[in-house]
């Protein structure tokens, strides 16, 4: 049985890598595609790489019946995502990849974005999507909300190491290397290929990124006290992938052993042979995250390296994995693409 | 019904391309992967991209029992297959990725690769791979060629001009870019990271190529006398991909029409609108081809301008593709990969 | 002695390459640097590479006061130049970077620009800054107009064999491989690192770019009759450089021999021997030009290869080199810089 | 006045780097260029973009004659430059770019390198070329060893705040981001472009990386006690330039001051405002070394970011400034190239 789904905000590159991924997934039907700015275009002109499928023409929000679709996936810039699926039927399951659900707490989102939450109800019962941590609720919700690319990829690094108190809450640090889609299609000056493809630049630095709120939510509860860790994104000029190299404090075997227990049954989360660290071209294109744990020379020291593809695990094959057990899908459906190298 | 079969030569990265696609392919299980220098390794230390699935390890050719096979990839350096697959029982069917079998001249092969072929009899047998043109041929025969990856982008672009005669066949001249995978994975100076990221370099110019051999057998088939063309691959900082900006004397609307009638029915071959050309980003990792016309502003001149995957369209997926046809499978199964971009 | 310099529209990327060229140029004083938008900001804040130099802070032009200045670099948007260099103190001398001056015919101008000059007076007596071959114009003019880049690279491939009518006229196909940055620093989605990083793709295609209005112009007048050529540019992803692949007719040993001879005392122009093609990048970063000469295995065509940095000897270098002429400077002051490799 | 220089190894990136900077040095004039497994050839051949220079053919370090030479460059491979050195004779100055003279304790050496020294009398006198805090030592000194590239990035970051006990010693994390040229031209299957145009990896992690010698060294020295870092270089997609991320325990407006105050008379090390940090693209091609501080969001911790051309400022730049001071020139004099740019 297919389901028939939306996708709001197609013409953008999570819009797009969505498209890509249920192109081969078998219980998934696209009966509508949104871009506002670009409704009434064929999607292959927006994105010449779709073009031997047979997709809906771009339309606006408005146009799209929502009673013939079963699940949306919201692909929206930030804070358009609240008022639009306050507004949309009860019945419509949503996975929102965007910012606008992923805190729960109301004035953590204003300290973070900026700005007053509009849809405060929805916000309190959206489930977090990082699915390998919260599978059942995710199973059981109407509303989903996508974490943050670079928030997933630090979690499966830590989650299970601050849950078992392996290693220091208090000097945890980040450094990520970021591929350049994670910017997305807007336009700025310094993502142009010219700037960016022979530079390599912090960004975001001093742990101000807004990610950081979502760490700071998921560790804190984990831990049970506030945990604050440093975190310093990087753009690489690679297209796709995040590796977070995670310096912590803590025993490089036992971490290892950590991880390699709680991801001994997920179906997308390899752990590698301790000592080695994964390279960000080895999940291209993929819903894979790689981890690896190797011992510094001072003992009681490590690097946790995980690594995943930004659009897809990070975001949009996520997001397919999430609506996969919001249908009764197989949880794997569609996902088991492998990455592609070179 | 699923078919085993063995891949000879998993270490490159044809090889690890086909894996790769086999990997989600309902209707192949790999039974058996050869890689001499490498036997003894799990297919995760050479590719790590590969980690998540349950393949066999790294054999040498002899270790494999070809009574379990039934159909061969040999992904193996040009030379080496000849006496191989001579060895092989007959009843293993062969899809060869390399230069060994695409010409049905020996005389022809001995100029163009400078040796003597040792398995005459089976040259002059097996059938060209290029799927869209020997689909019939493909389904019966037991020894399949794979073309060359430059000569499969070039043939989608001018096969029906010539073979309609719409095209000055004494005026063709094709200029590639091409992606830098093709080159392989063994050890050149030329293609190390440094030497080849901010360089565009011809090479094999003056119409030199071996895969040149492939359009002279193949083009003045077609033509009924001998067709020559000029030819000049270009060197650009890409890993996949090769775009042919095949520059020929005819009408553009005709061209373009006479395109776009024979591939009406290709799933693989997709015709953009006369004025079109198409980018090597929009093919990338997948087995379709896009090709397009421009007009120059001269009249009676034209741009044909074709791509697709080296990797794939142009070597793996072609390989797959014919394998369905030789194993009686939908001749599109496992291959429906939409492709990823950015 | 030291010559103040002002540079017009100094946050495009030929503006700044303009003041890394003249940083170490013992002949040229920057005195203004202009950019009405970025008006006010210190150069670093643009561009941070130029950060250790000690810099006038950018202005607006109207705030220069030209009665300091002895010769003005105009690296402004095509169309801005006209009004503006009528407008300047006739004792100040021009050197314009873009396209206003190229043409000599209003006509052309109109046809290709698609709007009316406003300096027609000047444009007829502006002198096409092809330096190695407008040299003793160059030196007397007090406006010299600055080739495009892709003419200036196919112009040193041709211009010879034009002139020694060693070529067909009427099959001339030149295929060009463009590094991004010509494409400047205006926002274009289709310029973003994501877009272009794995793509290669033609553009301007049919021979409608308007740098053939300058390949018209001069191959006529070198030949004494029309002559229109075929001309493909691609973008390839790289910073820096053209590639031009001109495939003619005629005896590649007489090209080879007409191009060493033409340049044989040309400090910035270097031939290699016959059957060499140069790469994009060993001439990244700097004013020279490298020609090379492949016979092709049909008697009677040859592959002429042309290279150059469009920043450097495609537009800013050339600049210089101009402005040393007008100014009574050696001609290779401040540009003998080798290039960068890797 | 012009001094001969010999340039030993000059077939490997840091050699071609030596003559593409002394290209436009007035006052030094290459008079040998020695590669082994080259001699006979043109440099011109092994690196096109010095053809325009006019320059000594290749030959074996046997060849030359030094009594002419007045001072060396050893751009060889680890391991070879301790009997080459020790046998020259005494009237030659050498600067040295490998690794055998970095460590002044032959048991370090043997540690780190895995190999007996064979010239330890020499090693203990070699000057270690971090010619900004050893600039009186490099003017006397006969034997001048060059710095590795990742050791000099980092401590431009570290040095001045160690020696004014601001940062936590037992906390330091320097996590770095290195082109790929740093590799070296020898030809391993991972420095491939196939291998590494896409991925980010991590290497020699756990703090193994032999550079870190350099650190325990001279770190150790300026507090007085030893000093270990954690040390974690990451490959990325870029040819030049190395990015340290140091993360430390110190005040960021201490740490800033003190930064500005040690290198506010240094020509080639720069400081951005508090709170910026600078990109590695702003560097490329230069002598040039960008340093930036960040506070983090917690109190009392800091992220220093150095950013270096590792060819040049790294390697070459570094190795010229100090030939400079050697011979009596000014320290500036052929250095003042500014960073190209995009």
């Amino acid at each position: 049985m297919t389901h028939n789904v939306a996708i709001l905000g197609a013409s953008g590159y999570t819009g797009a890598e969505l498209v890509r991924i249920i192109a081969t997934h078998p219980g998934l039907r696209i009966a509508a595609l949104s871009a506002d700015r670009k409704a009434g275009r064929p999607m292959s002109a927006v994105f010449p790489n779709l073009r031997h499928l047979d997709l809906p023409t771009l339309c606006t929000i408005d146009e799209i019946d929502f009673s013939q679709i079963e699940l949306v996936f919201c692909a929206l810039p930030h804070g358009l995502s609240q008022a639009l699926v306050r507004d949309l039927p009860m019945g419509v399951k949503v996975v929102d990849l965007g910012a606008d659900f992923r805190l729960r707490d109301p004035k953590a989102y204003e300290k973070w974005y900026g700005a007053k939450h509009c849809a405060v109800e929805l916000q309190e019962t959206a489930v977090y999507g990082l699915t390998e941590f919260y599978r059942d609720q995710i199973r059981d919700a109407r509303l989903v909300a996508g974490t943050g690319c670079n928030a997933a990829t630090v979690q499966f690094a830590l989650r299970p190491l601050i849950e078992a108190a392996l290693i220091d809450l208090d000097d945890i640090i980040c450094d990520l290397k970021n591929g350049i889609s994670g910017a997305g299609r807007s336009l700025k000056e310094n993502m142009l290929f010219a700037e960016r493809s022979t530079d390599v630049m912090g960004y975001s630095l001093g742990s101000v990124h807004r990610h950081l709120s979502e760490f700071d939510q998921e560790f804190s509860a984990l831990a049970g006290r506030p945990v604050e860790i440093s975190f310093a994104p990087h753009l690489v000029p690679v297209n796709r992938g995040i590796l977070a190299s995670c310096h912590v404090k803590g025993d490089a075997k036992a971490i290892h052993a950590a991880l390699e227990a709680r991801y001994a049954d997920e179906p997308f989360v390899v752990v590698l042979p301790l000592g080695q660290a994964p390279g960000m071209g080895q999940v291209t294109g993929s819903n894979f995250c790689h981890v690896g744990v190797v011992g510094d020379r001072r003992p009681g020291r490590a690097l946790v390296v995980s690594t995943l593809d930004n659009l897809n695990k990070g975001s949009s094959g996520q997001a397919v994995q999430n609506a996969n057990l919001m249908l009764g899908l197989p949880e794997t459906q569609g996902l088991m693409l492998a990455p592609v190298f070179p």
